[in-house]
């Protein structure tokens, strides 16, 4: 086979460190005090790990996801989608069929210049979902 | 307020309770070899926790989300619905806007008679992954 | 960084790739005398190439779609996904919410044992969808 | 048969000539260093070519059909579809379904003044996007 036509050395996010992602942006939450919907998913955007914390709201469920999916599909974080302007970010989640969103919430994983997936979260305000996001991956790099 | 217009002294599942759930189904997933999709819904039939074990089918996500849900809400085994008939199964699927599925792999979270949530199982055969969900609820109450 | 919350050495398929994939496709398919829709996706089931043969049915590109996310997703052939079972087929159409589909023609990417992607036509007969697909997966493992 | 109630000579383009708008529009997007999502459909707004080009976003794949089939189904460039008025845009993607976007980036394809198809570009900023498409499309008319 031409290797020309493959891309080695690609990374990819195992299970256990998904969980690590979740588990740290609990324990981030946990210290603020605000339950949340956190969720990773891998670099297409597919679910690898969740948790609903008790007392996040049922209704922000498909909020982490998309926010996930989004930072991990966009290869930015997904306030950056859709640019600054509140029509660019409707124009944008209406124009993905609803896949993508611009709110502020989803992270993407970079490792070696590599975005390998994201976290996603929604519950709280958009400062303290990104916190909590960036908690998770955090203890992801130093673990 | 009157007291017969409310019901008190419901159980509700805990996130860690749901990890638990879900953990111990992969453990049992790692014995028999099979990476599997398992989620864990609440009694409304919204996902709590999640894992995607390396090697699992993305093609699975869904199906085990679907499974869940469909034990959670129907109060029942996600194989019994529809009964044995395959059009029943097929009927069902399609009046619920496909939110139920008739396949095998969800199981209900039943503590003290009340159906608390439910996890669906997807990525092995049918017995697999029943097994895989029995052995996570197993691990809830025994824990 | 923990080296054991990633795994390294993953494969991808180039843009490159796939466009010789759908290209061998359709060369395969002009001497079958039968036009096709052929898509190829990455391993997450996203589109990475598609070619629409003149003659061939805008009905089907649709499913060439579904048949590649399928075979990518499930890391098996698409008439494989359900069994052989008429029920199981619609049954996991309909649990995956449409997203996967039971029927000929979807065709995994295998290289060093590794699923990279998928090829998926529609079309033709069934016998003919998988020769295309299969077609245009030689040509990138001998080019 | 009345010759009144078809009309004849109509223009169609074909597999080959989406081939080499897309092929074009990867050209023109390799010498600007921005990776694209390049969908080319026919008059129907049905998707005849599409390529992902190495490092272009997966969350950009859908956004370029939309492009694409608003140009080609509106008779415009998709960035005139509702106006210059956010609220005409918002309006027109909702009422369409999300069929539609007002979003720059979806380029019709004129041969005599009929509209045979467009190409829909995502991934770059809105002048890149538009810009890309236009080399597609003058690739074809020139060749």
């Amino acid at each position: 086979m031409n290797e020309a036509l493959i891309s080695r050395n690609q990374l990819r996010l195992t299970c256990k460190g998904a969980h690590i992602v979740v588990h740290a942006a609990e324990k981030h939450a946990v210290q603020i005090g605000v339950p949340q919907c956190i969720a990773v998913t891998d670099a297409g955007g597919h679910l690898l790990a969740f948790s609903r914390m008790d007392g996040a709201r049922i209704g922000s469920i498909e909020i982490a996801l998309t926010k996930a999916r989004t930072a991990a599909t966009r290869l930015q974080r997904s306030e950056e989608v859709g640019g600054t302007n509140d029509f660019g970010k409707i124009g944008v989640a209406l124009a993905s069929q609803l896949k993508l969103t611009g709110m502020a919430g989803g992270v993407p994983i970079v490792v070696d210049g590599q975005v390998l997936g994201a976290v996603g979260v929604s519950s709280g305000k958009p400062d303290q979902d990104v916190a909590v996001g960036e908690a998770g991956i955090a203890a992801l790099l130093e673990g």
